[in-house]
């Protein structure tokens, strides 16, 4: 009965946006009526007293320049966030969680079908968690605004026809959506020999869309020739951003005016800039460079490369900042052995001022892993964590010296490879979500000691800590809460560690 | 009220659909809850009086291999069907026929933008209309079914997560949608150099979607590595299918069980097969040739080329045939003047049967056109009517002597140029649906006679002529009947004939 008066309750909001709404109709198309209309839900919004507790902005894609996603608890933290909650929130295309196996594997080969799920269906990132609202952003066609503690849907909106690869930031009102997927129209591909290629451009609309944090209401969109796939970074009120045409822009976050705009050529794929003392950090691959540029003016301060780099990994990897040091992966190529294709994935670290490479390791060989080409490090009080798909291990490194130590393999790690996404350190344990698992590690040892298997599969999802809650989303498409404690204490039975 | 009262019918249909289907769920993502569920309105089926005069199944894109849509007035033919109906549907991203530009043209252009609407938001072909109920595909991840007399919602359904291209199938009590986009991933882009590439492959998911006509309920899906952009052709229970791969599948149109494959190479763009005495005609782009293949085992019988056809071209049209005759054209190069790139369109006609040359015509210079690059063919009566983008005409040739009977300029071709989409020929009337208008010209001399702005914009929709009345679909993303009387008699005032 509950479940019919919210849906009632949903059915009269929808009926109120059955009215032309000529304000929204005209700037973009399907937001009036019909099935990408945005719906809302105001009964669900959180009470004031369960904001506590949270960040109140998220500026960065994994929340910070450092990548790491957690909010210990405070004095104000309530007592259902102490304690975790657990829900699971089904999104547009949620595929059944009991299936291990990727929609279209039969077609595609489970390789394929695992990325495309990640690339098209599901959350190619992890959530933000802003004054107990969970908001994410979905390659099925939708960003969701969802109540943290309850799990019921506060709003969901379909701005545009695209793929939201991203990870919403939210700074004072505005929540801010980036917009574009993989695809390269058949111009492009051939101008791809040239090194001119844009990603996305002609393939449905990009860009950035800001919408009403709470109630999900477009207010305004900053359109851009190539694909918004990475998330931008937001500080001093200006958002900035890199695009698959090889732009930077650095735009007002307020009114979506550009402020500066600078060409560099290459792809951005998902690499997704960090702000670090009014210097911005990126990566593009095909014309394959580490920037730093001035938030300021755009100007190039420094640009760095990786060795041997793949043509995407560059471009791929969002490099972490922290203490005065860039650190930055990618698959390079390693020479052939015997015809077979080996890989290793080299890190590196640079001075964060000017570019000076401080240290640089490779992390072991293995085969070419398909699409995303690195692992999203983190840095913890001086220890980087880095992942890799390559041979499907983690490992940490002395940030300031480049000392390796220790290293960690994934087990389950699947057919596409595991390793992509950065943990989370909280409370003297780290967190990683790779594969269908969610994984607790020792960070001074890299001994494994808890894990749970959630099922999905995990693309670039860092695990959201606050307070007792973990707050996760995945490529199968769906949100999902669990107690920090469900994790740390599970002793898994031996069904839940297969397959 | 009668709107109130009909949307909770709808909204006590979409309870129903709260409950876990996991049949469904099982078979395809999204489909059991959420925006993307299906929605069914059985008080909005045709009555059995408002069925008559309609075709009874719809066999290939354009509506069979001449690609005449047009079904003249029978003794059954009811009254309303007679006089025409009128009325307009918003599809789930529609954008208000009063724009005259299209959504995003400050940021692409107004001529990469209307190619975007037409590839990623509206409808690509146009309707097919079947015992009383119009179906559509839309490039906004649904398929539609509408009642031809009033326009109201019968179904809408989104199988996959993926643009709908083409023209839906019907036989029996199925429903064929053909599903895939535009973009190649970037595997892909690095294969072009080998003529390797596949379209599609890894972006979303391919394929055939086999739907229950009335409900729209999903029964199969036949998966494809590449884009399925092109509509099916059927014939003796068996779907003719063409992808971005290079491969040609025969299938079981019951079962979904593959007959047959033939791996041919290239790239099918939107060359719908058509089927005609036992053989199977289609072209395909990048490695560029017309196929006919015998329907029985995919053996090649012969394959033609059209000379100097750019690389989209070939693989864009969709071969016409009748009365022995195979009729191809594609936008072709012409020796460059002076640094400027012009184009021309080479219309070639072959013998059915053993691929022999009958004519080959060139249809005049003009810069080269973004996106679809050819216009589709229609034959009536030994007569073969033909668009081109290059310099926005159409032209008449007799069938069999290749003779040139007339050239008609399109006025108001806007920015991505005029004249893709084939004619319909009713009735001693010619309709073409081209830019914003349905014009309508004297079939025997080309003289335009009637004229009426719709707004939108056509892509390659063709005018669906059932009785009186003619049906579309446009790359607003909008369904629409109108009276061919009001088309016909239509005196244009001035303010309707800009823009």
């Amino acid at each position: 009965m509950a479940r019919t008066l919210h849906f009632l309750l949903g059915a009269f909001s929808t009926l109120l946006l059955l009215r032309p709404l000529p304000s929204v109709a005209a700037i973009a198309p399907g937001l009036s009526q019909g099935p990408f209309a945005r719906v809302f839900y105001p009964n669900h919004l959180p009470t004031p007293g369960d904001t506590l507790g949270f960040p109140t902005a998220w500026t960065h894609a994994y929340a910070n320049p450092r990548h790491n996603a957690a909010f210990p608890l405070t004095a104000h933290t309530p007592a259902w966030l102490k304690t975790g909650v657990r829900w699971r929130y089904a999104e547009a295309r949620a595929w059944p969680l009991s299936r291990h196996k990727p929609y279209g594997a039969n077609v595609y080969g489970e390789r394929l079908a695992l990325a495309t799920m990640t690339q098209f269906y599901g959350n190619a990132l992890g959530v933000s968690a802003v004054d107990g609202i969970i908001y994410a952003e979905s390659d099925d066609e939708f960003a969701y605004a969802v109540n943290a503690r309850t799990g019921k849907l506060i709003w969901r909106t379909s701005p545009v026809g695209n793929t939201f690869m991203g990870d919403p930031l939210v700074v004072g009102n505005t929540v801010y959506l980036s917009v574009g997927n993989i695809g390269f129209n058949f111009s492009n591909v051939q101008r791809y020999s040239q090194k001119t290629a844009a990603r996305g451009a002609g393939v449905s609309y990009n860009g950035i869309y800001a919408l009403n944090r709470i109630n999900g209401k477009l207010l305004w969109h900053f359109g851009t020739m190539g694909a918004t796939m990475p998330t931008p970074a937001i500080d001093h009120n200006r958002l900035f951003i890199a695009t698959g045409s090889g732009d930077i822009y650095a735009i007002n976050a307020t009114t979506g005016r550009q402020v500066w705009i600078k060409r560099v050529g290459g792809i951005a794929n998902m690499s997704d800039p960090a702000v670090y003392h009014g210097h911005v950090y990126l990566a593009m691959a095909v014309v394959p460079y580490v920037y730093c540029l001035s938030a300021q003016t755009g100007h190039i301060v420094w640009r760095g490369v990786v060795p041997d780099a793949t043509k995407t990994g560059l471009g791929d990897v969002s490099p972490a900042v922290a203490d005065g040091v860039v650190v930055m992966d990618a698959v390079a190529n390693v020479p052939s052995h015997g015809g077979r294709t080996t890989m290793t994935t080299v890190v590196r670290a640079y001075n964060a001022e000017d570019g000076h490479v401080l240290w640089t390791h490779t992390m072991g060989l293995g085969p070419k892993p398909p699409a995303f080409k690195g692992g999203v490090p983190m840095i913890h009080k001086g220890i980087v964590y880095i992942g890799t798909p390559v041979n499907n291990i983690y490992q940490a490194f002395h940030l300031h010296s480049g000392q390796r130590l220790w290293t960690w393999h994934i087990p389950h790690a699947g057919a596409a490879g595991a390793g992509r996404s950065p943990p989370t350190y909280d409370d003297g344990h780290l967190f990683i979500a790779t594969g269908a698992r969610v994984f607790v590690l020792n960070p001074h040892t890299g001994q494994l000691v808890g894990q749970k298997y959630l099922g999905g599969r995990f693309g670039l999802v860092n695990p959201v800590i606050v307070g007792g809650t973990l707050y996760l989303a995945n490529s199968w498409d769906w949100l999902e809460a669990v107690p920090v404690s469900a994790i740390i204490d599970h002793r898994p039975k031996h069904r839940q560690l297969s397959p």
